[in-house]
């Protein structure tokens, strides 16, 4: 058993049970003992179990034409170990709002094929490896959430492709699902592959390289947004292409949602991170114009509810908090990037980037907006805010453009109380969240702030009742969740004030 | 008769006829024996008979639930006095593909419900005006397209909404269909009117005055952009809603496309420009996403096309030669204009405005790009560009971004033949197109440029062997028209050339 330095326990959030992270790392019997006991089936590998790794065990664990033996592999870090763990004991290790996800983690449970573990001797058994680890953008933000400076750094994500090259045998699928730069399985992930496998001396002509990424909405359909939607794939050579498209079609309904090919995997990779450049930018596009709602007596909110009647407009988004999550925070600067450090282009998306930095400091403007409303500082005025998570209805806190908004109410002094239905512990600002409004409403707030659009804030007849049978207070809308009826329900007693409503 | 000085003659694009220009203004009788004709019906004035108001005209003297007697108005000017006669002499001034648009005049023409005039008396006899002239923005552009500067002159705006004021009832509703400032009804239109009103000894309280945008598309479907189509309106106050609201009920099919109803006419004229910005910003920023795709061998529109899967996305668009028509060029700094103009705010739209600049800026781009392709000047070069409209299958030159494209060969140097099978006649440049694309193949050519999506040049396989029997040339397709197997086909002989679809 290894020794508890603090360093070596990992801890699981979702049971809250702790690990000792084994000091020797050595897993082979435990890989050996699944491979045999799944004779005959096809080994997939899913390098990394977080949000998008674990689920993809899972789905490929219940694969629909193909039964596979597959294991999921993560780093033995205590932000990771727990996972392989928790996977083996039977505990699935994402809490999620998706029934499927428990009725999916039971039959793997009963079939037994799906293994996790941390140990890269796991690459040797694979048929396919498919890599879903993350591949950061650092960004360098000011006090004012200005962005200032970002850079990639590709070494843990190149590592993580050695692993798989030093072990793997020579004509194994790599399937790259992760959100890379543009330009990554071509220029990176296949030479270096191909490297590892000519350093150990075997053919480096036999492996396959493809690319073909996820769109995964954690949340009620979370299984579904992996197993039954639109997939883009191509591969690094026709043989990867095929490989990549004959494994999908055994885990995805590729009859009801067909398989889109592109030409190389430049294209996939390009398609994925303009979808969320294209959300990103939709969003910093509407930023100004809920301003100008605001100075011209506008509701920003019905003026695009009524743009979205037109079948062409349906997708206008709405401005609000910010922009969160990890994805639309972070791949217009991954694809900027690698424009200029994989194809060399003296020009950067100049206009992707400027969408980041705008919706970068919405949370700022949320918070001036709401000190513009009084005279003299908000030091020691209690907050409530409703809502953690940066998505409805879900517990993601990650990016949330909340914590820029709370860090700035928290610099000035106020008292910050936190309610979130879906969050119960906010990891990135390690703070406990209460998730009992009722008892909430119990005291006295300077002002109450929606700040998450979730279900239990919205059309809640007995929340608004309960909030105005409190003393006389600020209401703050931060993302137009009210409904006119509402506000004026709300402003006989309170002050209320939504982004992007203006008063006439 | 009116003396035929050359200003005093206005001549039909639709059929060629010349009419001299009145020298005495008076047109009382004629409209007072229009009204004789339709005892006990009311009265609708359509301010402006251009491609809006000339078609909305003909839709109200179609209405669905009320007899309407319908009064066209323009001025008496050499471009529109013709539109006038050519309505009362049963020529309808507008060429469309939409066979809806001969019905229905035939139906007016059987009804004599639709009479054109110039004399504002008409407005002494409306029970409705709608307002459908232009708001024009000037936009001040270097010869590199760079838009330096723009104005909005609001004087010719105001002039016809105090020709209205000047003749009308007291308790007349005037609809404002023109797209403008947001804050223009509110802040301009009806203080107007009621200055006029009070001018004549008359009650300024009666007026009625709302806000309600078209959403027309001239081509196929004409008539129903107008009829059965999604509308926003407000008024200026209550009694001005309600009566827009009874008028729009009357004309529109509201049972299928229901009525969005905004809180004021600044929202529903923000809502406007707001649509038509999304659209212009949507493009521009596909716009470095095309140069991306070039450098990285990327096909953007393979990209795009799978993008368009996701329910979520379907309305990304496609860069191409650039943006054309009467709305997405201007809309944006329309808005602009406003925002800073009419609410004093001290910000501009920056990001709406960024967009119309990039925008503008692609036909020089095309340009670049083919000259690229040279080592030398493209001086003396034979070029086909095909496609003179900005938008497929439509003859409308209005703004086409063709023309940037064109003036660039021109100052080159370029000899340029021009091709639409929708447009006879280049008002805007005062050039005629050649219609007969299989004579003008006859001749030789060193590029052949595509530069409208006509269905015509469109998985044309008659075409593309036709092209393929000329001699070697520059196939330049500005806007990706061509499908992979025609890139192919073609480029056994020629030089085949894609914005937006790189070489790997």
């Amino acid at each position: 058993m290894a020794t508890g330095t603090i360093n070596k326990i990992s801890k699981s959030p979702v049971n809250g049970k702790e690990y000792d992270i084994p000091v020797t790392l050595d897993d082979k019997s435990g890989i050996n003992d699944f491979i045999t006991l799944h004779p005959g089936k096809k080994v997939v590998v899913v390098q990394g179990l977080g949000f998008v790794g674990s689920v993809m065990g899972l789905v490929v664990a219940n694969a629909l034409t193909e039964e596979y033996a597959v294991i999921g592999i993560d780093l033995p870090t205590p932000a990771s170990y727990w996972k392989i763990r928790s996977i083996n004991e039977g505990v699935f290790p994402v809490i999620a709002s998706d029934p499927k996800i428990d009725i999916y983690y039971q039959n793997a449970l009963k079939k037994k094929n799906y293994y996790a573990t941390y140990d890269p001797y796991a690459y040797s058994k694979a048929d396919v490896v498919v890599v879903d680890i993350n591949l950061d953008v650092k960004k360098i933000t000011a006090i004012d959430n200005e962005l200032q400076d970002y850079s990639v750094d590709l070494a843990p994500f190149k590592k993580a492709i050695e692993a798989i090259g030093n072990n793997c045998k020579e004509d194994v699928l790599v399937l790259v699902e992760t959100t890379v730069p543009p330009g990554t399985a071509q220029k990176i992930v296949r030479p270096l592959l191909e490297e590892c496998l000519s350093k150990r001396g075997l053919s480096a002509d036999k492996i396959k390289v493809g690319h073909s990424y996820e769109r995964v909405m954690p949340g009620p359909k979370y299984i579904d947004s992996i197993q039954n939607f639109y997939r883009v794939f191509a591969g690094t050579d026709e043989k990867s292409a095929d490989a990549v498209e004959s494994f999908l079609r055994t885990v995805i309904r590729t009859d009801e949602y067909p398989l889109t090919k592109l030409g190389n995997t430049n294209a996939t990779e390009m398609a994925k991170v303009l979808e969320n450049s294209f959300r990103a930018m939709n969003i910093a596009f509407m930023v100004e114009w809920s301003r100008f709602a605001e100075e011209a007596g506008v509701d920003i909110y019905e003026v695009v509810n009524a743009i979205r009647m037109r079948p062409t407009h349906k997708n206008i988004m709405l401005p609000g908090l910010g922009v969160g999550g990890y994805c639309l925070t972070k791949d217009p600067l991954l694809a900027s990037w690698a424009r200029m450090n994989l194809f060399g282009s003296g020009e950067k998306l100049g206009q992707s980037e400027k969408g980041v930095h705008i919706n970068d400091k919405m949370p700022l403007y949320a918070f001036e907006y709401l000190q513009s409303q009084y005279t003299g500082t908000l030091s020691g005025k209690k907050v409530l805010l409703l809502g953690v998570s940066y998505l409805n209805d879900v517990g993601d806190t990650r990016y949330t453009p909340v914590e820029g908004f709370y860090d700035h109410l928290d610099l000035e002094g106020c008292e910050i109380t936190l309610h979130d239905p879906h969050v119960k512990y906010w990891e990135e600002k390690d703070i406990w969240v209460n998730q009992d409004l009722d008892d909430l409403l119990n005291n006295i707030y300077d002002v109450i702030a929606i700040t998450t659009g979730h279900k239990d804030y919205r059309n809640n007849a007995e929340l608004i009742t309960k909030i105005i049978q409190l003393p006389a207070c600020m209401i703050y809308d931060t993302i137009g969740v009210l409904s006119n009826k509402e506000v004026r329900l709300l402003s006989e007693k309170h002050t209320v004030k939504v982004i992007g409503r203006g008063d006439l």
